[in-house]
Order: C-alpha cells, then sequence, then structure tokens
C-alpha cells in the first residue's frame, strides 16, 4: 500500500559531483552537489543543479564553464568537506590538500585525485526556484588510466563512486553487479510473448 | 595520469528510472531511463530525457504529465524489457504481468509493484540534441509502507534501487553505507583549518 508524502524531489540514487570552477578573482573552486546526471547522448550534454547563493552560481555563469569530477569512495570526507564549505571564505584546494588541474577545452578546473573530469561548455540556465538548471555540453571526457577497463572505458567497480541518498543525507558505495543491461529483460515476458528489441 | 577520451556523455553511477505516461489511445505505457536526476528542491522538479522517437515522448507532450518510478532489484528483469521494447507495438504491462495505476495529481500511471512513484506535471522540454529533456514539477511522492524508515522517507536500504553503469551497459545493486553526507567532511580539513559550515 503506497503512501502521499506530497510533493518531495527525492529519486534513488543520487550521484556525487564535484563541481569545479575559476571564481571571479581566477581562484580554483569546488563544491559538491547530488542534483547531477547525463541529459543528452549526443552532442553529450551533463546537467547540475546549483542554488543562487553558493559561489560557483556566479563563477558558471561569468566564465560559461564548469567542470563535473566523480570522486572515488576514499575521498568521501574531502567530497563531503567541498560541499559544506564556501570558496568565498576559503581555499577548499588548499584545505583539502588536493590539486587543482586547468581544463584543456573549458576555463575551469578539475581535481587532479579524482578519477574522473568531464570538461564542460555552459550551454542552458534554467532557473526552476531554489535551483538553477546548468546544462553543459561535455567538450572533453578524462579519466585515470587506473580505472578503465578492457574497453577503454572506465569500469564502474574501479571508479568506486559515491552514491547519496537523499533525505538520508548517508553516502553509499556502489554494490555487486546485478544483470546486463538491454540484455536481461529480454527473458522477462510472460510465456509466449517474447518481447522485440527495439 | 589522465588519459582524454574526447566528448562522452558518462557520469558514475546513473539511476534507473521508469516513465509511465498514457499514449494518444488511453493506453498506460512505460519505459526506462537512465539520464534522469532530482533537478530542483523547491519547488521539486525532477528530468528525464528521452529521444524523439520513443512511444513516451509524444504521449508526454500529449498529456503534459508523467510519473518516475523507482524499482527494486527483484523487478530488473521487467525494467530492462521496458527499455527493450515499444509502447507502440507492445502492451508492456500486461507483457509483464505489472499493474498500471492511475496517478492522483497527473494524467499518467505508475507501476503498483515498484516502492516509488512520483507524479510529475510537465514543466520545460528542452530539445538539446538526439534527447529531448522533460523537468517535471513533483505534485505528489508515493512510496510503499514497507520501504519507509523511522522518519517516514524511504529508506534506500530497503527500496534496494537499480544503479546504471553507463558505457559497461550494466545494472547495479547499491553497496554499503559509508558516510554521514554533511557530517564526515567536518574533519576532513588540514590541521588547523577547521572548514565551516554553509
Amino acid at each position: 500500500m503506497k503512501r502521499s508524502l506530497g510533493p518531495r524531489a527525492l529519486l534513488y540514487p543520487a550521484p556525487v559531483v564535484v563541481v569545479g570552477t575559476y571564481d571571479a578573482a581566477g581562484r580554483a573552486n569546488v563544491m559538491t552537489a547530488a542534483w547531477a546526471g547525463v541529459c543528452c547522448s549526443r552532442p553529450p550534454c551533463v546537467s547540475v543543479s546549483i542554488r543562487r547563493s553558493r559561489h560557483s552560481y556566479e563563477a558558471i555563469v561569468r566564465r560559461q564553464a564548469f567542470t563535473l569530477c566523480v570522486a572515488s569512495t576514499e575521498h568521501v570526507a574531502q567530497v563531503d568537506y567541498f560541499g559544506l564549505a564556501s570558496g568565498a571564505s576559503e581555499d577548499k584546494f588548499a584545505t583539502s590538500g588536493l590539486t587543482p588541474v586547468r581544463a584543456d577545452t573549458v576555463d575551469a578546473p578539475y581535481v587532479a585525485e579524482f578519477p574522473i573530469a568531464l570538461e564542460c561548455r555552459l550551454r542552458e540556465a534554467i532557473d526552476l526556484g531554489v535551483h538553477t538548471q546548468f546544462i553543459g555540453e561535455v567538450l572533453d571526457f578524462k579519466a585515470d588510466e587506473s580505472v578503465l577497463g578492457p574497453a577503454g572505458l572506465p569500469d564502474i567497480e574501479k571508479v568506486r563512486p559515491l552514491l547519496y541518498a537523499p533525505g538520508q543525507e548517508t553516502y553509499y558505495e556502489v554494490g555487486p553487479a546485478l544483470a546486463r543491461a538491454l540484455g536481461v529483460g529480454k527473458g522477462s515476458c510472460a510465456p509466449g510473448n517474447a518481447p522485440t528489441t527495439r
């Protein structure tokens, strides 16, 4: 039996991304966000939603650029700190001991120690309410050699990204592989009703 | 050392959502998507990106509504099937044996057997390329009593949602809890540099 909980912004799980920007003074800054995801395959686009009050907001608008990094579980404390502190009052790179690297294709920095970085040119800024959704076109995707699988793409078991459980304010790890996508469902229909592929 | 992989739409992990609609003939339909997420806390908004060729595309535009369901791992085969088949040619509810329920607040159905359903009124449709991003305002959030935690909100360990590893085309489970968000980072800074809370 379902219970109505009213209008709520909860989806399970949320990703955890670290947004990299240069502020008005040219300082590298990072903040953590969970309202993010892929939104187009071609051209490749990703979105991240940020409150207007955040120091990163103006930086994205000014530079028309940002990066999204995916961190590994070993950096969970730094990732959480990047969401707690403000770049307006402190240098989060210096405090955390992590290293900013200037992106090759856009005017924004990424975190050297995190295994994945997406370099994004701002394409849309959609004011939705307390959050503005920034859509960026991914001009380059970079990954540490150490997290690549045999096909030359990242292996999620090597990346070991964080997940976020909204409402519980808890980070989780990725668990075991469950099934092949675009595969396991081929045998899922009722007998005599073979699903067709798209 | 980071390797450039060129422009790519990959983030880890992606969520797995099931989009519910009524088509032009009034038939309940569902499709699976991974390019989705929360995009605003207040008013609560979520986004899901869909190709123009999908049967669900026109249904969302016509009815100005959709639902997003979060399924549990036990339904992975049905979820995958919902992404493989098209509602233009088959009745996915009948084939899967799952049950459509009319939403209370919008003109769209959700899946009774899945533990979480978000009822969404279409707010924006943003044509980005091969995908159009639909942003919906969540008018009601429903959850099975059985997945609620002590605070009356869903517990991700009871929901047991699927994750999607893009590029690998593999579903994963949620792993163990790692740390408290907005907590573990308070002790992460270098000695003498206490991070401030926002």
